[in-house]
């Protein structure tokens, strides 16, 4: 059984309760796995400035270090054991246009030790300790595959994933102020998708640390999945923008027919609302790259409120990470309310749900409230009455998004709603 | 405006009505865009046996003029035309262990033309016509392009795409008596999704011919993405086997630990149950490269009766394309209900609904009522009432999969249930 394993016998030994013993367990103990302590890192500078804004492992390990022992010594001294945790509600978010994301405030809770919390407290320490031996062993895990490794913790077992999951929030958001977010705890989402076309080298570095260099506009028919942790990329691109596409549909259509080649961009799709590995992947080409990023999704509430807003300004819920998470230079390309009337697109009627939710947008979101043009077009929408596909451009024929859409509103990209 | 366009337009022109005409079209018919009429088929010797079963874009566009051509002659000698479509139920279906797929009877449904279905019927040949095109033209339309296409065709557009995907199934149908897919007729599904990793290298001609070389051994912590057609890449492997893997968190692992390479594996993600560009993908590996098919799932009633029971031997409701799109020799690794037991894995209680889907299974499933070791096993598990998912082996350590489980299921391959 590889060093994982190991380690956490070892830890977990010195507790009361031995964790149950894995039935089968052959003794492959000795059979070689190469791992590192830490990944190496080479700054990138094969597009520009290297600007990363996230700590080292070393650094990671650390701040898990510190905080356990100052609750070790607040233990020592006969005094109550406390952690300090962001607020993460929309009651603590603000928008700056400037910063251009939505950002947490100052409002913290503090989650003391008591009869009542020790349980919680307990598995926040735990699971503290379970991303320090994955960042030495230089592993993940998911969340469910967190959530089962707790199945070995005796009484501090989570009862169901979604508790699992918010101690993990809980987690991300206190060391997210010293800029260490989930992925760097190695804590990775199940999915994240997003597959990716153009002119575009990625330099990526597996778990045991050999370095695959992928030419992504080398895919025939098919496409590069972005992995789960981006953070270790390195690229290399010529290309003029990065091009976000909602559906897949359309990705298909505009990666078979090279559209990255013509009109020289890095394809992503997204897959609706964009996983925080797409969000990422596109900011650090964005920033290391200095490529502008335009949206292109279908022209409804959901993928204007939803999707673009959280491509570009983050989530409320997730406030604390979007610095990392979102792409403030992005701008939306289409479909727009005033589209709909210009290409005669084929509509679809807006349910009560999506009115609602554009009523919403401008009444309580920030981003929206401060952009006095997407004030306008969210009106537009609701007056309207009506949402719009991005593949409903197919009724003036299959390609004339190729060859007549997007070249018309790449030539304005001005005119793009910020 | 490309060759597409153009040709619809000429086409159309004939009719009574003619189609609307495209907003801000601007001349941009000059614009070169290369195509060919057909795609080069290469026969490919890599690894081993040619054992393609379908039709060439030749043969597809021979079978829809002939199946056109007859429509028309009926009409101009005064008799009502008609289609004679293989009837798609399950009363239609059987299944025969030898030949290991769910197959398709020889019942038809003729849908004859009458005031009542001249509308369903003219939309079914502009569906034939669409296709006729497409492979003309080597491009594609998913099926929701497919359905705003249709927008453009007066009175015989479709209300909603659960109409115009019915005509695609008919059609499908109609020509799948003559070996030819819906990919074949080039309407693609919007997903299709799965991931690959391991020693293989695909090769891929995109929409303009060129020809790219993927190896999939070579992505990092990243993988390939299966295109929405297989039909056409090549394969050269040296794997072992092909090992199928339910969900993304647990291909990730193995992926990101290359347990393909300490194994010499293809691992391919199949994401619940496989999209038919995966069960093809797959079913082309195992055909030309001579390679066992191993499943490795969740145990419940889902994973078993409908993931893998879909990738072994198709679906009911496909039945007249189960010939192409399932893997008759795939065997089950796991996780049975067994292994519940000997790996004392955390487990879940079975819902009414799993329940009612292992019943159903066993009394109604032509595929489990013909394998005595599948009735055994389904039984255990209801008599158990619980599941466990794949992800449940993390229990005993993160990498326990790979170090420990895998290793013995593989070394023990013929207990696989079939």
């Amino acid at each position: 059984m590889g060093t994982r394993r190991k380690a956490a016998t070892k830890k977990t030994a010195r507790k009361k309760a031995a964790p149950k013993k894995a039935p089968r367990t052959k003794s492959t103990a000795g059979k070689a796995r190469s791992k590192k302590s830490a990944r190496v890192r080479k700054s990138s500078a094969a597009t520009g400035v290297e600007r990363r804004i996230h700590a080292t492992d070393e650094e990671t390990i650390e701040q898990i270090t510190v905080t356990a022992r100052g609750i070790h010594q607040k233990i020592r001294k006969g005094t109550r054991p406390d952690l300090s945790l962001p607020v993460r509600s929309l009651s603590n978010v603000s928008y700056d246009g400037r910063r251009g994301y939505l950002e947490i405030g100052r409002q913290k809770k503090v989650r003391t030790l008591s009869v009542n919390t020790v349980k919680n407290f307990a598995q926040t320490l735990k699971m503290m300790a379970l991303s320090k031996d994955l960042v030495s062993d230089n592993d993940f895990a998911t969340k469910r595959e967190a959530y089962y490794i707790s199945k070995n913790w005796d009484e501090t077992k989570f009862d169901e994933q979604i508790e699992s999951d918010t101690v993990m929030d809980d987690i991300e958001a206190l060391f997210s102020v010293n800029a260490i977010n989930r992925e760097q705890l190695r804590f990775y989402p199940e999915e994240h998708g997003g597959s990716v076309s153009g002119p575009l080298v990625v330099r990526d570095r597996d778990a045991t640390g050999r370095v695959a260099r992928i030419d992504c506009a080398n895919f025939g028919s098919g496409a590069y999945s972005i992995p789960a942790s981006v953070e270790d990329l390195e690229f290399e691109t010529s290309a003029d923008f990065v091009l976000l596409v909602e559906t897949a549909g359309m990705f298909q259509r505009l990666q078979s027919h090279r559209f990255w080649e013509s009109s020289n961009c890095i394809l992503v799709e997204m897959k609706g609302v964009p996983a925080r590995a797409v969000r990422r992947f596109v900011r650090r080409l964005a920033d290391e790259g200095q490529l502008p990023v335009y949206a292109f999704v279908d022209c409804d509430p959901y993928g204007i409120a939803n999707i673009y807003r959280t491509l570009k300004v983050g989530s409320g819920s997730s406030a604390h990470i979007n610095k990392f998470f979102c792409v403030p230079t992005a701008r939306f390309l289409g479909v727009t309310p005033q589209d709909i009337v210009d290409y005669e697109l084929p509509t679809h009627p807006l349910k009560e749900v999506d009115t609602k939710r554009a009523k919403d947008a401008l009444k309580n979101d920030p981003f929206f409230k401060s952009h006095l043009p997407w004030r306008k077009a969210l009106e537009q929408l609701i007056q309207m009455g009506v949402r719009a596909e991005q593949q409903a451009l197919a009724m003036w024929g299959l390609n004339y998004v190729i060859e007549e859409y997007l070249p018309a509103k790449l030539a304005q990209t001005d005119d793009f709603l910020p």
